[in-house]
C-alpha cells in the first residue's frame, strides 16, 4: 500500500460546529486552563507519539471540524475557524466540514501557510495556544519562530482544549500486551537493550528517550492493539547505561506472562531491571532524569518527538537525532524475523489463492462487491496460523474506483465486480510472525489491449526494481526512477512513491529507509531491510493498476566488486501470481520474460507445497494454472 | 568534463612556509588592520563572487600553504597552520604543505569539523577573524553561531590579511570587455533587463543585488577573460525597477564598443540606463540603495553571495533566494543560442575528428604525448572561427593516467601514447558562439575483452540518459541511476555525477540543473537547457573510461500525455564518433544498438558535410570510417 493514510468510513455529510466551536471559544479565554486569554488555538492532527495511525481518543480535529482525513491541521481564532489539508483531500475536507470553517488548500499559490494567516488576522500581541505534546518539536520552533517575530507568542497549554470540550471522548486504549518468544524475535529485549547501550556507548550518550510506539514495541518484543492495524500500545522508555524506564498503564503489568516476559521480579542482570511508571509520569521522571545529568552527559531524543518531551531536557544536555538506532536496527531484520516474516508471506498467499479461486467462481453470480471481497480476503487470511488482524483497512477497488489511489470501499461507493473491468486489491495482514502487503490487479473477463499495455509498463516497472542490483550504500530513492522508466517512455507516471519500509508484525509503514523521488533524507539501503516494491498507473475515471510486492534486501553476486563494495538486489518474499492475461508479452524483454517466469516457478513450489500441506486443492489447482510459464 | 576542479601546473614540492606564517600572525595582531587582536584567521578558497575558478590573485589559501587544490580551508591561530580538504586532494596537499601544517582529512571519521577544532583549541574568550568578502553568508553564519555558543566570536576583517603579506600578489585582473550581439545573444540586454524586472515585479521585489560573473555577463551580453577558461569579468550589478547600477572597473568602459553597446552615452528608455561606478563602491552604493529603501520594500541577494554584501541588506528587506531569476534565465537557452551552440559543437567536433586522424598516423612513431595531444588539439580547434580559448585544462590520458579522475599531464607524469593503452581526452572550448566539453576514450592498438566490456557498460548508461524520456518538471538527479544501471548490474560504478549544466560561450560548469545522485536541490529540468551526459568507469592503475557528449533538453512526443505533462528527452549537441572498436556489440539491446547506429549518422551527415566544406579530406575519411553502422 503507498504510505498516505485512508478516510474512516464516515459518511460525507458535513459536522455541525457552531456549539463545539462557542465552547471552544470559551475554553481558550478560561483561567481554569491558562493564565491569559489566548487568542487562537492550534489542534494538529496526531498524538502524543507522532504515529502515522491514531487512537479514537486522539482524533481531535476531526472532532472539531468533521473532517477526517489523515493529514489536516485545524486553527481556531475568536473569529475564525481555519482547516489546511493537501490535494488529497479537497473534496473530502469541504464535504465534512460546515460553514463555519474555511478550508486551506494546501500546495496552491494563493493559499497562505499557517504562520502567515494567523499574522495576517490575529491582534496585536497574541497568544496562540497549542498542546505540546501533540506538536514536534521541530514545528513548535517554526511556529514559534514565525509568531514571535511578529510580535505574537506561541504558548504551551497543558490542558488539552479539545478533551476539556469533548463530552464522549473515548477512553485511551489499554489493550492486552502480546509477548512475543525468540521464535518470532530473534533477540530477547535484554540483548536488545544490550545493543543499544553498545550504540549509546560509542557515541558518548548516556540516556535515550524513546517516544515511537512501534520502537518500544520492537525493543521490549511485546506487542498491543490500541491502534487499530498497527501491534502497538502506549508507552514511552528512558534507557540509561544501567537504568530501563518503562511508562505504560500499570493495569497491563498485572498479566503473569508480561510480568515473565519483563522479569519484573527477578531480573536476570541488576542493569536489566525494568523500573515501571504510570505512562503519565514519563513528564516528571524525565525531569528527574534530567535534574541528576553530569554536566557533559548527552541524551539521545528524535526529532519527531513533542515539543512537550523534548523542552524538558536542557539544550546543553539534548541530543536531536532524525533516525533513532532502534529505529535503524529495527528496520535490518535478523534471520529469525527473516524466516518469520517468510513464514507470514507464505500463509497471506495461501489465503489470496483461495481468494482469486473463489472470485473466479462467484464473480459470475453477480452478487460480488468490493466490500464481500474484501470481507472474504479478511475471513480467508483469519484461517491462517497466528492471524491477528488487519495491516491496514483493505483497499478493494472496481473499475474508475481502482484510480482513486487512497480508496477504501463505503457502502455509497460499493461496485459489483464483472466480467468487464479491471479489479485492484491491495490488502495485508498481522499474523505473529510478521506483517503482509500485496496488491495485485487482475481482470475476471477480457481487458482492452490498453489495459495491458499501461499493466505492463507497471509490470516492466516493478521488475526494474526487484531485479536492480546495486552498490552498498545506496539510498533507496536512486531506485525509484528504475519503476517509471517503461511508463516515463509513453508518456505514463504515477503520482505516489515506489515503496516503503514493512515491520515484522509491526506498522506496515516503518523508517528509515524506502523507495521515493520525494525524500533524499532516507537512510541506505542493507541486506535484511524489507521495502515494498509497489508501482502503478491510475487512469482517472476509468481503472488503476499496481502491482505490489514485499521484498527482502539481499547481497547480490556480481561479476566483479568495485572497490570491494558489495552489491544488493531483492528477494521477492510476496509470493502471489501476476495475472498472466493481463501481460502483453511483446512489450517484455527476455530479462523481463525470464523474470516473470523464474517469479511464478517460485509462487507454484512454495505455495503449492503449502496449499498441498493445508488440503486447499481447489486454490492450489488456480496457482498450478496461473503460474504456467510464458513462452 | 565531471564537475571538480584541477591541479594547477605546479610541481609537487612543498612551499617553505615559516615566514610567511610569522608574518600573518604580526598582521593578526596589526592594530593597522584589526582593532582588538585576533587568535585565528580564516583563508577559504573562494573570490568574492564564490566562483568556481578564481583569478591569480585571489588564490590567497594557496599562497599561505602550498596547496593548490580546487577545495580547501586555511585556518592559522597563534600556534598552529591547519587545512580541511576532502579525498580527492589527500595526496597532493600532504606533498605541497611542509610540516608547519596539519593535514586535516576531511569525510575521516576521527578529523574534526573546523568549529570543533577551533572550540577545542582556542584560549576562552577568541576572536575569529575573516574576510566577509570571501566567505558566503550562510558559511558565515554557521561558523559564527558555533563560536559563539563556546564564548568566542568571529569577526569581519576588512583588509585582507593575506594580501597584506603578499608581495607580489598579480593584480587584479581587468582584460577587454567583448560585446555579443544579437546573433549570439538572441535577447538583447534590454529585453533581458526587462524581463528579470518582470519576474521582479511578479514577487513584489524591488531591488536584486547581481553577484555571481556569470550571470552579470549574460544579462549585459558581455564577456570578459579576467578568469582562465571562463569568460567573465569583475563586476556587480544592482538591478532595480527603474534603475541599473553596474559595478566595474572604470578604464574597461571607455572601449567605444562597450559604450555604445551599454548605451552610457544616449540610453533608449529612461530606465534603461547603466550608471557605471568603480567596481569597489559597489558596498557603498548598496548602503545607500538600502537606506533609501520603503518599509516594505524587498531585495533579492542569492545565498552564495558574499557576507559582506548580504549583511548590507538589512534583515527586514532581505530575501535570501538559492537560485536567482538570471541563473534559471540563463540556463534555459533561446532559439538564438541553441542555433549557436550547435554551430560551436560542429566546429569542435570539425577540430576532434581532425585530432583523432592525426593520431592515428602519429601514434605508430611514438612521439605523442598526453601534453602533445592536448596542444594538437588546441591548435586544431584554434583554426575554427570564433575560437576564443579552452573552456577547461584539457585532461589527455594514457593508461593508468585515466584512472584519475581529475588527471591533468604534467610534465613529470607525461606518458607517451602507444598501441597497447586506452586513451581518454576530456576537452573543451570556448567560441563566440558557444561552450563545449566532450570525452571520448579511444584505443589504437587491440582492446582486451575486459576495457570493451568495461566500455560498453558506460556506453549503455550514456544511452540511457540521452535516450530517457521523462515528465516535464522531473529533477536531473531522477536520471542519474539510469547511467549507472549496466555498470551496477556487473558491480561496477563510478564515484562522480553523471552530468552539469554548460553555459552559452559561458562557464562549463553552470546551474541550477545537473543529473547528479549527490544533490536534491537541482531546480527541474526544462526544455532548452543544456548538460553533459558523461557516465564514466575507472580501473585504478589500468585504465580510465569516460563517454561524454553535451545534450539539449528538447520536448519528446510520447504515445500517452499523462494529465498534460508533457514528457522531455536529450538531443546531443556533441557530434564526435564513438569509437566502435571499443563496444562489445553483444552487450547492446537492439534500442542501444540503434541508438548508435542513429548517432553515427547523425554525425557522419552533419560533421561531415561541414568538413567538406572546409576541406579536411583526412578527418572526412576518417569520420566515414569510425561511422559505419554496426550490424
Amino acid at each position: 500500500m503507498p504510505d498516505f493514510l485512508f478516510l474512516s468510513t464516515d459518511a460525507m455529510s458535513p459536522k455541525i460546529t457552531v456549539e463545539l466551536l462557542r465552547q471552544l471559544r470559551q475554553a481558550m479565554k478560561n483561567s481554569k486552563y491558562i493564565t491569559e486569554p489566548i487568542q487562537a488555538y492550534i489542534i494538529p492532527s496526531g498524538d502524543a507519539h507522532q504515529s502515522e495511525y491514531i487512537a479514537p481518543c486522539d482524533c481531535r480535529r476531526e472532532f472539531i471540524c468533521g473532517f477526517n482525513g489523515s493529514a489536516g491541521t485545524a486553527i481556531v481564532t475568536e473569529q475564525h475557524a481555519a482547516l489546511w489539508t493537501d490535494g488529497r483531500y479537497f473534496l473530502q475536507a469541504s464535504q465534512q466540514m460546515d460553514n463555519n470553517w474555511t478550508l486551506m488548500k494546501m500546495g496552491l499559490k494563493e493559499t497562505p501557510s499557517q504562520e502567515d494567516w494567523l499574522v495576517s488576522i490575529l491582534p496585536e500581541n497574541s497568544k496562540v495556544g497549542v498542546d505540546p505534546w501533540i506538536i514536534a518539536a521541530d514545528q513548535w520552533k517554526n511556529m514559534s519562530k514565525a509568531l514571535s517575530s511578529a510580535g505574537h507568542s506561541l504558548v504551551a497549554v497543558q490542558d488539552n482544549l479539545i478533551d476539556t470540550i469533548w463530552e464522549d471522548r473515548p477512553a485511551p486504549p489499554s489493550t492486552k500486551l502480546i509477548t512475543l518468544g525468540l521464535k518470532y524475535t530473534g533477540l530477547t529485549w535484554q540483548d536488545k537493550v544490550t545493543a543499544l547501550r553498545g550504540k549509546m556507548a560509542e557515541r558518548k550518550i548516556s540516556w535515550f528517550v524513546v517516544t515511537a510506539l512501534d520502537e518500544i514495541a520492537w525493543l521490549f518484543n511485546l506487542r498491543g492493539s490500541d491502534i487499530e492495524y498497527n501491534p502497538v500500545f502506549f508507552a514511552y522508555a528512558i534507557i540509561g547505561i544501567s537504568n530501563i524506564k518503562l511508562f505504560v498503564d500499570s493495569k497491563r503489568l498485572l498479566d503473569p506472562a508480561v510480568q515473565e516476559h519483563l522479569e519484573l521480579d527477578s531480573p536476570s542482570k541488576p542493569e536489566l531491571t525494568i523500573q515501571c511508571f504510570p505512562y503519565e509520569s514519563v513528564y516528571t521522571e524525565l525531569q528527574a532524569v534530567c535534574a541528576a545529568l553530569a554536566p557533559k552527559e548527552k541524551m539521545w531524543i528524535c526529532d519527531k518527538a513533542s515539543c512537550a518531551l523534548t523542552q524538558v531536557i536542557p539544550k546543553s544536555h539534548r541530543s536531536v537525532i532524525p533516525y533513532t538506532p532502534l529505529c535503524l536496527a529495527k528496520a535490518v531484520k535478523n534471520p529469525t524475523e527473516i524466516q518469520a516474516m517468510k513464514m507470514a508471506h507464505i500463509k497471506d498467499a495461501v489465503a489470496l489463492c483461495e481468494l482469486f479461486a473463489w472470485l473466479e467462481k462467484e464473480i459470475p453470480k453477480g452478487t460480488v462487491t468490493e466490500i464481500s471481497v474484501a470481507d472474504k480476503a479478511e475471513e480467508l487470511r483469519s484461517q491462517q496460523r497466528d492471524f491477528v488482524g488487519l495491516s491496514f483497512p483493505t483497499i478493494s477497488s472496481v473499475g474508475p474506483n481502482g484510480a482513486i489511489i487512497h480508496y477504501r470501499p463505503l457502502p455509497e461507493t460499493n461496485r459489483t465486480l464483472s466480467l468487464n473491468e479491471v479489479y485492484l486489491i491491495d490488502s495485508g495482514a498481522q499474523y505473529l510472525d510478521g506483517t503482509t502487503d500485496v496488491t495485485r490487479t487482475v481482470h475476471f473477463g477480457t481487458p482492452t489491449d490498453y489495459e495491458k499495455e499501461c499493466f505492463t509498463y507497471v509490470l516492466k516497472g516493478h521488475i526494474a526494481v526487484s531485479a536492480a542490483v546495486f552498490p552498498n550504500g545506496t539510498k533507496g530513492h536512486l531506485l525509484d526512477s528504475f519503476a517509471r522508466a517503461a511508463l516515463w517512455d509513453s508518456g505514463l507516471d504515477y503520482l505516489h512513491g515506489t515503496g516503503h519500509g514493512v515491520g515484522c508484525f509491526l506498522n506496515v509503514h516503518e523508517g528509515p529507509c524506502g523507495i521515493s523521488y520525494k525524500t533524499f533524507a532516507d537512510e541506505p539501503l542493507e541486506a535484511g531491510m524489507i521495502v515494498s516494491d509497489e508501482p502503478g498507473y491510475y487512469e482517472d475515471g476509468s481503472f488503476g493498476i499496481r502491482i505490489e510486492n514485499v521484498v527482502l534486501v539481499i547481497p547480490a553476486k556480481t561479476k566483479y566488486n568495485y572497490r570491494n563494495r558489495g552489491s544488493l538486489t531483492f528477494e521477492p518474499l510476496t509470493l502471489v501470481p501476476i495475472q498472466l492475461k493481463m501481460i502483453n508479452t511483446d512489450l517484455l524483454t527476455q530479462k523481463e520474460h525470464d523474470w516473470v517466469n523464474d517469479y511464478h516457478k517460485k509462487c507454484r513450489e512454495t505455495i503449492g507445497a503449502e496449499l498441498e500441506r493445508q488440503g486447499r486443492k481447489e486454490a492450489l489447482d488456480w496457482l498450478i494454472r496461473e503460474t504456467q510459464p510464458i513462452v
